[in-house]
């Protein structure tokens, strides 16, 4: 099949056509720019929504997984399921279990799930969940949850690419809350503790919100603390430009507070309520132009992760740098020369235009 | 300090500054290559070698590495171990837990422990994973344990690092062996079967070996695949040049057959022999002349790391590359435009020389 034709198929809707431009795009097959440039033009429609599920492994994601797919299937829309494990050492493992436990919304057509491991590697595992979810958006689907397995750095890269991210915890987590690193509290737009039919819920509740500094009635004395937070995430050039003097006139609009939700995944406690969060989160995003903001950085970020893969592919593929190096093995290997100055030669070389 | 300064000190065997050191190497800060391409010049001592200990979470891995450092320091030998934990979303966690358990060896002088999390992942977290196992070298520890939790694809580059890796797993993992993904079974240089004493070892133990296709008595006939996977490890020029007519001939010295070893690290059963089978593994790698490809081959990976390191900060530090993306911004956010594109016009004017 040419790429014109699996192009002109995913317009018409062709699922099996779906299947392998993702399979493309995993791949880093010949083909799969042509596939994203198709898929580029097609995304940002105002009802899709990508919304990342992350937090410990056993901490009930994929049943939650499955609740809000099934909420979003009795809404009437498409649902995609991207589920990414990358640091799993089986092939099936986690994800077969989860492919077990989705049995009620697995066969449905207007749900499409699809697990990712190592593969994708190629172009670093978040560009390529990004590049899946851009594909799956543009052919239609109107929810697209990305679940990740871990919070390692990893999941925090593709947790960036979601617009809104629940990080599910449930009450055991609590004696671990204070190790968080940096960067997974952050994440959070939703708190979820999941399971919190058991012990110790609540202490983990009030753990979360010390850590916030969102106790309540307290929220808005903290206030620039959690601007701070949010200006992170967004990199708003219109934040910058805002003069400090205005922060004390804070619209609802330029504030969000996480919520820290409790569900039952397993009996459905809780899903609707999270559903709902979720809705305010956009909502949010859209009124206070982080929605933009928001994709115009990913955008960049794209950008900037293609001009490097393309980096590397000119330079070991395509000039005589890999013959300059194996020249300097030799020496290296002796010990006479480090691996330090001969990369600083070769790179003086690429800069400068003497090899190209 | 000056780099100077630091480095004399380090010739010293000043463990202050060992710490800053790494702590410089980590935090890629200035001075660090310089660091690094003086800690070049020392490695590769006779002496000094480099394990990897990897498997699945809760297989008991820590408690293993501290029997092989007492056992190692019972030989008088300097030991220094590298905890890796990419994936948690913990500071502490496991690695805390770690510490404790390591108790009885982290007083010792003769011993060095380092954790690292998504620290270093500026520049790889195997790259740097690897640069602060060369400083530890150089400053003279004989032995570097090198202790990855979780098989992900960074812990795969990581283990990858190490001359010899054991693979620990615990007899519950035997219903997950089939699932196994591609890439971690060829890692292991050395099974281990830890928790031994439980249930289901004998089970797992066969799984594997039916998996190397090492049932016994059956060893050379399989042959071919083994010698497969050692050249895909090493990536030896001499293999290669090796005509096909000469496998049956086959030396001992040419075939690492990996043994699969029982442990009950909590009581010290087993961990003798697996440090017999790890110096044997070692004699194997130098008799087979693979010791010198395998470090070759890691050279010219880290070289390339270096090489790719250096044309990110080139492209996004020192040429206009950031305002030309800045500026096609708007027209991708409205659609009209593809990262796709943009990145290839921005490439394209890297190639030619146009922007420098």
């Amino acid at each position: 099949m040419t790429t014109r034709a699996l192009v002109d198929a995913l317009d018409r809707g062709d699922t099996a056509a779906l299947a392998r431009a993702i399979s493309l795009v995993e791949n880093r097959r010949a083909g799969c720019e042509d596939v994203l440039t198709h898929a580029h033009a097609r995304v940002g429609r105002r009802g899709a929504r990508r919304i990342g599920l992350t937090g410990p492994p056993g901490a009930g994601k994929s049943t939650l997984t499955e609740r809000l797919v099934q909420r979003y299937r009795g809404q009437d829309l498409r649902v995609a399921v991207i589920a990414v494990d990358p640091t799993s050492p089986f092939t099936g493992g986690a994800l077969l279990g989860d492919r077990i436990r989705m049995e009620s919304v697995s066969l449905d057509p207007g749900v499409f799930i699809r697990s990712m491991a190592t593969r994708g590697s190629l172009g670093g595992l978040a560009t390529t969940t990004e590049e899946v979810a851009d594909v799956l958006e543009a052919f239609g689907f109107d929810r697209i949850l990305i679940e990740t397995v871990g919070v390692g750095q990893t999941e925090l890269d593709i947790a960036r690419s979601a617009e809104s991210t629940a990080l599910v915890l449930v009450p055991e987590s609590g004696d671990a809350i204070q190790t968080l690193k940096a960067g997974v509290m952050e994440i959070a737009d939703v708190f979820v503790i999941n399971k919190s039919d058991r012990p110790g819920g609540d202490t983990l509740r009030q753990e979360i919100e010390v850590m916030l500094g969102l106790r309540r009635g307290n929220a808005f004395r903290n206030l620039p603390a959690h601007h701070h937070r949010s200006d992170r995430r967004t990199v708003g050039q219109s934040d910058r430009k805002r003069p400090q003097s205005d922060r004390p006139t804070v619209r609802p609009s330029d504030h969000w507070e996480p919520p820290v939700l409790a569900t039952v995944a397993t009996t459905g406690e809780g899903v609707a309520e999270l559903a709902v969060a979720l809705d305010r989160h956009r909502t949010f995003l859209d009124a206070s132009g982080r929605l933009v903001a928001r994709r115009r950085e990913r955008l960049a970020e794209r950008t900037r992760a293609v001009v490097e893969r393309g980096l590397r592919q000119w330079v070991w593929e395509e000039t005589p740098a890999p013959e300059l190096l194996a020249q300097q093995l030799p020496e290296m290997a002796e010990g006479r020369r480090s691996p330090y100055d001969v990369a600083a030669d070769i790179l003086e070389q690429l800069r400068s235009g003497a090899i190209r």
